[in-house]
C-alpha cells in the first residue's frame, strides 16, 4: 500500500493532488521543487520539507510527478529506480523506460491552485507498467476519487485532446463574450445561467443536438451584424471561422 | 394588465415561451404559424386555434412574434396596430416604427423546444416604446423569471453577440470534443465533470483567470501533437486559431 509519498512540482496539479492526498491521510516526504516560493508554501501546507537537490530525494512508496510535460523525460532519466507516476494527460507511460514501477494518474479536470477541488467527481485515468503497481495506484486513488478508470496511453491523448477542446476552448469564448461585454460596460453575470445551462445541456444531450444561434441557422444578416460590432481583429476572425465549421458540421 | 396573448411562430421560442406564459396563467388566444404540423401541436399544447390567415389575428393584450429575425419587418408591417413585442437579441425596437405599443422580450438562454426549461433564473432583456407598456411587459415577465432587466436595443444585441460566443461557440467545442472521443470509442461522459466545473468557475471568477491547457504555457510539443492527432481538417484549422488567440490573449 501507499502510504509515503514524494512530490515534484509545486505548481497547480503539485498542489491540488498534494493536499488531497495528504487530507486523505498520505504522508508527504519530500517536496522537490527548483521554486524557492512556491515550493516553501506547498511544503508548509503539507507539514514536510522542499529540497531543490534531485540527489537528496529518500526512497518512499511513490514520487508524484507534478511538472510540465517537456521536462519529464529529462526528470526521470536522473531519478533513482523509485515507484513513481506522471499526472500528465498527453505524456506516455513509455518515457519512464525501464522504471520497475512506473505509472500514471490522470486526473481529467481543469486545476488551478487557487480554486476548491472536489475530487470525488474527478475522473482518474490510472496506467501502469505491471498489475501490481497498477493495484497500488487504483487503491491510493480512490482515497481521492469514486470514478477510477484504467486508461492506455493511447486512449488518455485522445482523452486529453478533447479536454482542451472541451474545457480550455469554451473559457477561451468566455473569455472572448467578457471582453465584449466588459467594452460595452455589461456585467457577465447576465451571462451566467445560460453558460451554466449551455454545458449541463451537453452532459444530457448529444452536444450535435443542442447546437442553436446563428450559424446553425445560417443567419447571415445577424453574422454579418456581429461581425461589424466585433472590434478585436482576432476575435472577429474566431468569430467567422467557429460560425463557418457549425454550419458545415450540420450540412452533413 | 396582459391577460391574453397572441403568438406568432411555433419553432422553439414560441413553444418555450408559449408554454411558460400559459403555465403562468395566460390565456394564449390564438396562435398564427404558416407550419401545420408545429402549429398545430403547440396549439393543442396551449389550449387554443391555430390559424394561418394574418388577417384572422384577433386584438389581445400583446402580439408575442418569436419567428426568426429575418421576417420580423415583413410580419409587423402586415400586422394592424395591435401591442406587439418580439423576442429577438439582434432586432432593434425601431423595426416596429409607428405602432402604438411596441416591445421586445428577450431571454438570455438556449432554447429548445425538446428541453425542460425554468425561466425563474433566465435573465429576460425588456425594452418598450413607451413607460406603460413598458410596466405590462415588467408585470407580464415577472410571471416567468426573478431577473428582469431593463435593456436597450444598443446593449441588447452586444449581449446577444456575447451570448452567441460564449453558449453557441462553447458547445460547439463540445460537439468537436464528442466528435473526437466518439471516433476512439470513448464515451463522452468523461468530460462531464470537467465541462461543468469549466462553466461553473467562469461565474466566480474572471474566465481569462480560468484559462489552463496548453496554449497558454505555449507548450508546442503538445499542441503539435494534438494537431496531428486530429483528423478532421476544419477542427485543426479551428484548434490551431483558438491555441495561437489564447497564447495572443495572455501576452498582454
Amino acid at each position: 500500500m501507499i502510504k509515503k509519498i514524494t512530490i515534484i512540482g509545486s505548481g497547480n496539479i503539485a498542489n491540488q493532488m498534494g493536499f488531497a492526498l495528504y487530507n486523505a491521510g498520505i504522508k508527504i516526504q519530500q517536496i522537490f521543487s527548483r521554486n524557492q516560493k512556491t515550493g516553501t508554501e506547498l511544503a508548509n501546507k503539507l507539514n514536510t520539507v522542499l529540497i531543490n537537490d534531485i540527489s537528496k530525494i529518500e526512497k518512499s512508496d511513490l514520487i508524484l510527478i507534478c511538472i510540465n510535460d517537456d521536462n519529464i523525460k529529462q526528470l526521470t532519466d536522473k531519478l533513482p529506480d523509485y515507484p513513481m507516476a506522471h499526472t500528465s494527460g498527453n505524456t506516455s507511460i513509455n518515457i519512464f523506460d525501464n522504471k520497475k514501477n512506473s505509472g500514471v494518474i490522470y486526473p481529467v479536470q481543469t486545476i488551478k491552485k487557487e480554486y476548491k477541488i472536489n475530487f470525488k467527481t474527478i475522473p482518474i485515468c490510472i496506467e501502469a507498467n505491471n498489475i501490481i503497481f497498477q493495484q497500488k495506484l487504483i487503491s491510493l486513488c480512490k482515497l481521492l476519487s469514486n470514478k477510477i478508470m484504467l486508461i492506455s496511453s493511447k486512449k488518455r491523448k485522445k482523452i486529453h485532446l478533447s479536454a482542451v477542446i472541451a474545457s480550455n476552448f469554451s473559457n477561451f469564448c468566455y473569455t472572448m463574450s467578457n471582453t465584449i461585454l466588459k467594452e460595452n460596460n455589461i456585467n457577465f453575470d447576465i451571462l451566467h445561467d445560460l453558460i451554466n445551462q449551455t454545458a449541463k445541456n451537453s452532459t444530457i444531450r448529444d452536444p450535435k443536438l443542442n447546437q442553436t444561434g446563428p450559424a446553425i441557422r445560417n443567419d447571415k444578416k445577424t453574422i454579418n451584424e456581429h461581425l461589424k460590432s466585433i472590434n478585436n481583429v482576432h476575435y472577429k476572425k474566431l468569430y467567422k471561422l467557429l460560425s463557418k465549421n457549425i454550419l458545415k458540421e450540420h450540412e452533413k
